[in-house]
């Protein structure tokens, strides 16, 4: 018996042995074996990235690599919180704390990027693209090339075929560089023009560069009428537009007239696609597709090679092409959005900000002090359905006589909107952003 | 002896069985225990960078995360050979490929970082600083500009004291922003001026603005005796100088004479730094620096407030701010230069430079048909001793009188340099350019 007992103990000492070392050779196999998965020089950077994400901001605010914040006195990445939040985890609610809605700042899709964390992160090595150049001879990725033509592709908004494309710090970059190749060589100096309400920028930018080759002229509606044919005319066509989100047109005519498309909001999130867009300047830009603002990644599609070369001349000059990490990014953003035919988010992003805007123009549609802009429901081609209204900017009028300064209106309330750039023939109205606003609504 | 026997196999068993249990739980440990160690969503995009850098080009070439290259269709990453290198592993030598010295990219300091592999990786996750801003209300990363400030004390080559800090799209942006700034309401245009041989950027930048602010008015020579003292001058002064390494001070003098710094090479790898430079504006470009030129990433100092506001208006408006990719991988970056007080860095630099050099020299002083510009050893305050000359250019003089295009002169031996922008008093010369030459000397 003494026997047995010992042998079944033996026995059972060999059976968890046997066990034991099977364990062993798998956990070996775990530990060493994947050789493929064993990363060696990017192992901290992944960690540090993973650390920064990983520290909570109560909801209210955001860590980053490169963030100093609350109490932080070695740099060491901390919270960094969103208006009218405060306190190392942006946990406290500041008193008295206006909404701020004048930013254009495309925060919506910030947590689509987050849901989408493994495949959108990029590591960028030490040693990745110093050169000047990124392929022989040029300072533009022609794999972010590739990538741009089969989104206008795939998303049926402008005809991408046939088209030269230059790159842009920004669309913002690119805005004066179209100026400069259309007025180049004109015999008078040519009107830059746009029609009210428009967007800002293309006023001051082409006022600070005071060129002689070109001046700021205001409105459109100053000059369709007139009848000097010789005039040379610049327009900013920016469809849909901003702030007010409608279609548009070039407004002047004549052999001396040309256009710049702006088409930073023409995407399925924005606004029904109804057609491909197919115009000597198209201009685009990563801020209002993906949200990435911070990236200064624009492009234009040109026609004419004359005016690409020019402005590719335009962007050697001014700032010796564009930054490599925002091309290398950009690009695996693009990939992600590629995935499933764009489908997610533009899905994603129109959900969103159509959500935001039914909940604003029912709240508005009750009162007589405020209306909004009126857009109807539109087939999108790329939706394949009717959809609702979800434009970038809500466009505010102030209809009582007594408000005529409907920003400071607004203001009053805790709103803080931008007053428009021009008073279009009644009264005075406001630019108030609403989709960009942090604050929910 | 049985029960000695099977004691004894128990024990050894036993004992086999301890090891294995010990193993067991080490694997364990290795295996799952390392929690901190684990990644997520950063995996595959270190994996990515990983296998990307363990291609191999035959040290010829070199593949990137977001390249095409030979052979591959799907557009999967691949060699990228450098000039005069092809195949698919840029094995083969080109036959008759000439070595092409003209371009100003700084890859002499790409070993440096391959070297740093694990210190200088940025991980970039998805919804990295989207924002148009990065602190509130500001484009520039606070983080960043703290160790610019630390870099230039640390190197002792300029007093950023009490100055602004303002970034660029590469040095090149703050060029015309510099001019912008300094010709703002002048009562009559300013005339922007450089003493020959100069950077050709200069011109070619001021005179596709147009400005009704300003005009290219060429070499200083012309105007150093004017006698109207009325005349607005922006002079641009380089100094070390682009391309002949040696010091400069302004030429023109007056009430209304204005100077922007181009310090874009004094740096201890190009230059003894005798002394701490202390201007109203001096510009510096991470290109120069660290050899990050695709990130296109500048500096300026600036004293006067005035001119600081300008220049950030300017900066705004032209392109709203710098790529948030780029900042945050110069900030990584400059943590590496900082390390060991910046020796590591500079004194890398400085060894293959003047090693270059020393080559070069040595080969040109048998020459009676070629001369090179004379610098002599100077005593260093960062190295503190005397360095050998080690300058970013080669300027060489065609000293034979039939030899009078000097380029066309070496482009028949195979080597392809940069004319002189202009013929400075006597005879054609060449501007070669020498250190960033991919081919060895």
């Amino acid at each position: 018996m003494g026997n047995k007992t010992q042998g079944s103990s033996s026995k059972c000492l060999f059976f968890f042995f046997s066990g034991s070392l099977s364990l062993n050779l798998l956990l070996l196999y775990l530990s060493f074996g994947r050789q493929s998965d064993r990363l060696t020089w990017t192992r901290t950077a992944a960690l540090e990235a993973e650390a920064v994400a990983s520290l909570s901001c109560s909801g209210h605010g955001r860590a980053f690599l490169d963030g100093i914040g609350f109490g932080s006195s070695q740099g060491e990445p901390a919270c960094e919180c969103y208006g009218c939040y405060g306190g190392s985890d942006c946990s406290e609610l500041l008193p008295d704390c206006p909404a701020d809605a004048d930013s254009g700042d495309p925060l919506f899709l910030e947590p689509f990027w987050m849901q989408r964390a493994e495949s959108s992160a990029v590591m960028v090595s030490g040693w990745h693209r110093m050169s000047y150049q990124i392929t022989k001879g040029t300072m533009l990725s022609i794999e972010l090339e590739k990538h741009i033509r089969k989104l206008h592709s795939v998303i049926g908004n402008a005809n991408e075929t046939g088209k030269f494309i230059l790159f842009g710090v920004g669309s913002t970059q690119l805005l004066n560089a179209a100026v400069h190749a259309l007025s180049y060589k004109t015999l008078s100096p040519a009107y830059v023009v746009a029609t009210a309400p428009y967007y800002g920028a293309y006023e001051t930018q082409t006022k600070l560069f005071n060129s002689e080759d070109y001046e700021w002229a205001g409105d459109t509606f100053q000059w369709k009428n007139t009848s000097d044919s010789s005039l040379n005319f610049v327009e900013f066509v920016t469809s849909p537009n901003n702030p007010d989100g409608l279609p548009r047109h070039p407004v002047i005519q004549g052999p001396f007239a040309k256009a710049i498309h702006d088409h930073a909001y023409y995407w399925p999130h924005f606004t029904a696609i109804p057609s491909m867009v197919d115009e000597e300047i198209m201009l685009f830009t990563l801020s209002k597709i993906t949200g990435h603002a911070g990236t200064r990644f624009g492009w234009a599609l040109i026609k004419d090679e004359e005016v690409y070369n020019r402005m590719l001349k335009y962007t050697a000059t001014n700032t010796i092409g564009f930054s490599h990490e925002s091309q290398l990014r950009a690009l695996k953003l693009l990939k992600v959005v590629l995935q499933r035919g764009g489908r997610d988010m533009f899905q994603f992003g129109y959900t969103t900000l159509s959500d935001r805007w039914r909940k604003l123009s029912t709240s508005l549609s009750l009162s007589k002090r405020f209306s909004l802009q009126k857009i109807a429901p539109q087939y999108c081609n790329f939706f394949q359905r009717i959809r609702e209204p979800s434009p970038g900017y809500a466009w505010l009028k102030c209809e009582m006589e007594e408000d005529e300064d409907c920003e400071r209106v607004l203001s009053g309330a805790g709103i803080i909107g931008r007053a428009a750039n021009v008073i279009p023939r009644a009264r005075m109205i406001l630019r108030a952003k609403l989709q960009f606003s942090v604050a929910s609504l």
